[in-house]
Order: C-alpha cells, then structure tokens, then sequence
C-alpha cells in the first residue's frame, strides 16, 4: 500500500480559516448576550447591563485595555403602540412607532386615511392636501442578496414622516421596511428634516399594510384610531465598549472591528448586532493564535448605532487622530459572507490579493465594488481609511430586521461560524502584513 | 396527418374536478371574509357581522334556504397580556392568555418560575408544591403531516392550566401549541376541570419559551411579573349559518359540508376557518354544474367553534333528527388535500370507490384510518351518521394556527383550489349517489 501524499503544510492563515470554522466562542457570544440582557435600546438601563456585560466577557476573553467609553445623548422611547379601524372594517392593526416619532394624546387621534403606493406619490401631493389626514405609504421592497433594496425602499421610512409632515399631515403609517410575512412590524430611526414638525408616524406590519390596501381597495373611506404614546429624554448615557489584542509595532496602525452593542427595542438584536460582536471578538481571537501580531487588533462595540451613530462619532472624537491602518464593520445579521469589496490606497495590492486568495476557499469571491464600511466607522471612512467589507448574504435578513422576531433562534451556526472563519483570515493578514501600510 | 386519438368524453365527476381547480369563488370568499370582518371572536359583534357577511355572500351565490340560526353562549374576552423578567435578567415576554384564563388584578402579579420540560413532569409535581409559584411547561411539539402532533402535545393547552390550579400554583405559562419560530403566541381555548379554580394561563411565543428554558437554565431563581386582564360575559349572542343547494329527493338525507365562521381574535382566521367555509361553499356550487342533485348540499358555518362547539350542539339540537346521509368538514387549513379517510356502514362500499377514484388524479391517496370528522360535526358523528375526511396537509398549519399571523397572505391559492376540486367531486358523488344509502 502506497502512503498517501502529503500535501504541504498548511499556512497560518489556512490553518486559521479552518480552525474558526469549528469556533464557538461566538455563538456563546451571541447566546448569552441575547438571554442575559436581552433587548439593549440606546441609552437605557438595559444598554448600560449590555456594556457591562461585554466588558466582563472581553477580561474573560483575555483581551487588553477593556473598558467603556461613556457619552450622553438624547433617548426617544417607545409607549403604547395602537392602531384600529374605526370604518368601514372595524378591526386592530399591528404597528410600531418610528423612532423619534411625535406622540400622540394618551387617548389617540382619529382621521381618514390617505393611501400612497409609492414615496413619490407621497411627494407628489399637492402642499397642505393632507391636512388632519393620515397617510399610509406602501411600496414594493423584495428581498435582494446585497442588501440593495432596503436604501432604496427604506426612504419611505427614513423621509416619508417629514415630507407627510411638510404637508399637513396629522400622522404617517408605512409598510414595514421588510420582507417577511409576519405581524412584525419593522421598527427603525428616522430624523425629522429642518422645517418639519414631529408627528406620529409608525410602520404597521407587512400583512397588515397589505390588508390596509385592501381594505382601501373597496373604495369607502378609512377612518383609523391611532394611539403612538412615546417620549424623549435629555442626556442618557450610552457608551461604546472597546478592547485590543495588542500587536508589535504601534506605528504600523491599528486594525479596527467594530460592530453595535444597542439593538431596537422589540427583540434581542441576535442578528443586529450581537452576530456582528461576535464575529468580530471570536475572529480577533483566531487571528491571533498563530503569534504576536504586528499590527494592534481593538474591538469596537458601539453604542447607539440604531439611533444615530452617536458611538461611532464619540470614538472618532476619542481616538481618530491615532494611525488607523484599516477599518471593517459588522452589522448584517449572522448569514454567510458570499462577497468581498475593498476601498484600498496605492501599496495595499498585495494585501488584498493574499485576503481574496484566503477567503476563497471559503465560497467568498472579490467584487469590483468599492466598499463603503457601516454607521459606526463612517466617520473613519470619510478621514480616508482604508477598509474592506466582508458582505453578508441580505437575502433573509429583511425577513427579522428590526421586528421583535430579531432572537437567537434565527443564528444559524454554520453560517455564524464561516462568518468567523472570513474574518479571522482577513484580520490575521491585515495585521501581519509585512509590507508598509500607510495609516491616517 | 392523422387526426389525434380522441378520448371518451370526461365523465361528470372528472369534468367538475377540472373546473374546479380553475375555482375563484373560495379565494374570494377568503379574501373578502378576512379584509371586510376581520377576526371574528365567538359571542362578539364582529361574530355577528362575519354572520351578515356569510348570509349575504350565499345569497349573492344563489344558495337557497339562506338564514342564520341564533343561540346566546357565555364569552371570555381578552384584556392586556403582559409579562416581563423582574430577575436576573430583566426583559419583556411575548405571550397571549388562553381561552378562559382567569384574570390578575390590572396592576399584575408576581412569582417566582418553576420549570416542567413535559406536561408530565408538571402531573408529577407533589400537591402544593406550587403554592404561590408560576409554573412554566414547555414541550417538544413537532410538525406532522397529518397533524396528530397537536392532539398529543396539545394536553399542555388543554389540561395543564387545570393540573397547575389544583397544585395551587399563582399561574401557569406554557410553550405555545406550535412549530413556528416567530414571536407569536398561539392561543386555544382550555376548560377547567371539575374542582380546579380559575387562575391566569398563557401561552408564551416559541423563541420566548425557549428564551425562558435559557434563562432558566443558569441556575438563578427567576421572578416574573405577569399581567393578564380578561372577563366574562354571559349570554351573548352567537349563531350559525345555514344554506343549501336543494335536492330532489329529501328521503335520501342531506349531505352536511361544513366549516365554523368564528376565529380566535389575534388573526383574521383565514387558514382558521374562512378558508373551510370558502372551500365548503366553492365546491358545493362546482358539485351542482353538471345538473339538479338528488340530495340536498347543506352548508353549515357554525358560530363559536373555537370555544367548545357550541354552534355544532346547536345544529344538532335543530337539525339531529332530519335525516342525513353523510357529514363531512373542513377545519385544517388551505393547504392540499393529501388523503381520504372514511367511516361509512355496509352499503357504501360503491360510492366510497367513486370517491376515492375521483380524487387520485389530484395525488389524494385512500387511507385504512377511520374518519373522524370535526368538532362542528361531532354530535352526527356521534349519532351514527357516515363521515368522510379529506385530510389537509398540516405540515405547516401549526407554524400559523391561533396566532396572529393568521391572515391572508398564508393562503396559497393553489392548494385552495385543489381543495375546492377535491371536495366538490366528493360532493357530486355523495348527493348523486344513485344507490339507497342508510340515512340517520
Ligand atoms: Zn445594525
Ligand atoms: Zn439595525
Ligand atoms: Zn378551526
Ligand atoms: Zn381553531
């Protein structure tokens, strides 16, 4: 019998690659989190247990430098959420209100609904059409594998409730930014544009926007009841957690991995964002069990991204004038990376080749789109560093986002775990990449 | 060119089958059920306008004897269902009071959480060991075709609120009855047993169940803080709905077809059961296209179903003693039939053979289990008359059932189709049958 031959000894990076295929740090991750803080809403008490709790997992974890970095910012919190049919079709319809929506009375208002199928008719209506009226706004979103479809439908939410406001309108309802079938509404933040009054303005879900249109569909006026009690808060704290793996040479730059510690308020941001910490802590681990890195690998868990990005910008004003030799972001649920995308300077060529060559085996393919980065590392985007998007496979994670259905149920293992397998490959070679990288 | 062989002439029954399946009149009677009533709670106003609905629909589809046949009943009625962890770790529960729960005070209770995996293991609970406490039975219901997983696992529903008052529990949460992963309790009605004093009983949503077995399984005493408000009403007004396609000879019995109007409150009931009745009355009309039937179709839409079957008692009170050749019912659902069971006394054998013919083009294959009928049904079934059950497919009914997921959008028209093709065959046979068939 001929022995078999042997092949060569695997690289580091392959060897990582198919040692984090088996982690399962992050799923314990994912796992606990989500059981022992549940849902985390920016700046609340249940955010301050998340950070907490993440601090005591990095020590754990053995990272270094562990530690919150608090700021103060303005809270909207959710009330009483109600919607019914008063005619022609007595009956309840699920919703929830937007982030920083107006509130109504604690005994609702009442108005005939006006009926949109897409923003632009919304846009179209004639100035002070919709006064003491409720427009309902529906549009056509379908599940896309890149995400794509939600920043172009999600404009209904992001700047439908300002322009029904700029016209009179006494509220806003909207299909749920979605694409599942459930009575799940999306919730989500939208920002009141300069000039508009706050107004109720909600998202019902998607089976009950579809049954509003029916309903509309017959022809006889809708009147709706619609109760939105919410309220805003002054200076809450919120706060970012951050730690490192320190490496060899500080003036090489740091490698940042950031993802979000807040969630919304309906589920326990299994898929937004505890998957995304998780990847990022567990993949940090496996990049740095071949030996000392060159370069420091920190951990960014931000606070308050659902709202805002107030995290991402409280650490830029912290530590952006330190050298940052790449960005990356996590926060797109726990399916797998189908896709790589890069937005590099000159001398990084060689870099990236050896990232693709190492995500290859694992189904991953290197587009000709620039990559963008998410909220929290925006602000080191826009000052110029370099960063590379791992992309995740969008085509369910419209289906849970936002919706209290966002629990650890929908993690599925395998994928958590290519997830960590894509990103212990990416940062092992970013941090230990021989050449010089320039850092801003 | 030779001209293509022709083939006989499609018999009646075949003609009817292909028709039918290109059948609009039970998409639009779901359609129209669901959007202009909505959910239709037994022994409320919405009940009565699903009834005024019903009645206008069979006239307007030319059913003859078109009337509604008035009973007063007692009626539980939700109030707010509301549950968060006090400790260790703080969060909301996504839960829904079952039928007949008795009520906390407006402000809630509290408790501390006592875990039974099985309904077995809360029978095996010393008597007052739960004094004061809340028990929580979770379970391991899982989907089946045929649906038997429900009758079994269902004991949880049925029996555990009583098995949990008569050991003096405070309250008793369960895993909702269903094989869905989405944050949608399923309700159901439960009865208290002789002796067992009404105390609060809900149904936790899946994830929240599994959510709590988590929490549970650290070790850590858990208090929760319930709030379930609901009330009594006696003799409220409820009722059936009757029509028929008269046939030409009334010593030959009726053949009853029916369905219940009534639905849990959280959905629209379209899988639960608009979508029984649409199939019932479609295929009734389809089963008299080919001529004048010598049986008359009775279709019964009973009220209150889902609360005990007090619409069924009702019929059978008025209408046991006339003369009925076959019962059947449709209760599982829109999805496909798959099988036909039977339970029919000597002198049938011929028309069972018609039957079972002329559903196999529509994959529908004979069973040796015995029909059963449903609840609507149950005192004919009782009383000796011949039943027959086209079981749906239920692989996917418990994901939806009782829960407010239930809506339109669940039902596939296809299937619906097959239904209303399937049932108006067997219909056709039934009243057509040329033989004397015993009556009861
Ligand atoms: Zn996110
Ligand atoms: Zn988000
Ligand atoms: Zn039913
Ligand atoms: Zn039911």
């Amino acid at each position: 019998i001929l022995p078999l031959p042997l092949a060569a000894a695997p690289s580091p990076a392959a060897a990582i690659r198919t040692t984090a295929l088996q982690d399962n740090v992050a799923w314990d991750f994912v796992e606990g989190l989500t059981t022992e803080v549940g849902p985390r809403p920016a700046g609340t008490p249940q955010e301050a247990r998340a950070r907490d709790w993440a601090v005591a997992k990095l020590k754990s974890l053995r990272f270094a430098n562990v530690r919150a970095q608090p700021f103060t910012m303005p809270v909207w919190l959710r009330g009483r959420d109600e919607a019914h049919i008063l005619s022609p079709f007595p009956q309840q319809l699920v919703l929830a209100a937007l982030g920083n929506s107006g509130s109504t009375p604690a005994k609702g208002i009442e108005g005939e609904v006006v009926y949109f199928p897409t923003l632009a008719d919304l846009e179209a209506a004639p100035a002070g059409s919709l006064k003491g009226k409720i427009a309902f706004v529906s549009h056509a979103m379908t599940a896309t594998q890149d995400g794509s479809s939600y920043g172009y439908f999600g404009a209904t939410r992001r700047q439908g409730p300002s322009i029904a406001s700029r016209k009179g309108a006494a509220a806003i309802l909207i299909r749920s930014i979605g694409t599942d079938h459930h009575r799940q509404p999306h919730s989500g933040v939208q920002m009141w544009a300069e000039g508009a009054k706050p107004i109720p303005a909600a998202a019902l879900s998607i089976p009950d926007a579809d049954q509003l249109v029916r309903i509309m569909s017959r022809g006889r006026p809708v009147r709706l009841h619609l109760t939105l009690t919410s309220k805003m808060l002054k200076d809450q704290p919120s706060g970012n957690v951050i730690a490192e793996i320190p490496g060899a040479d500080p003036a090489a730059g740091v490698v940042l991995a950031a993802c979000h510690l807040d969630s919304w308020d309906q589920g326990t941001g299994a898929i937004d964002d505890a998957s995304g910490c998780a990847i990022v802590t567990a993949a940090a681990l496996h990049a740095a069990k071949a030996g000392p890195l060159r370069r420091t690998i920190r951990i960014l868990m931000a606070g308050a991204e659902e709202v805002g990005g107030d995290g991402g910008r409280a650490y830029f004003a912290a530590h952006g004038a330190e050298p940052h030799a790449m960005v990356m972001e996590s926060d797109f649920g726990a399916d797998r990376v189908w896709r790589v995308d890069y937005k590099l300077p000159a001398g990084h060529e060689g870099l990236a080749s050896r990232i693709s060559a190492g995500l290859a085996p694992l189904g991953i393919g290197r587009s000709s789109a620039l990559a963008g980065g998410g909220a929290d590392i925006q602000p080191l985007v826009k000052a110029g560093v370099p960063v590379i998007d791992l992309q995740q496979d969008g085509t369910r994670y419209f289906d849970i986002h936002h919706t209290p259905d966002d629990t650890l149920d929908k993690v599925d293992r395998e994928h958590l775990q290519q997830n960590v397998s894509a990103w212990a490959v990416a940062l092992y070679e970013i941090a230990n990449a021989p050449e010089k990288l320039d850092v801003k």
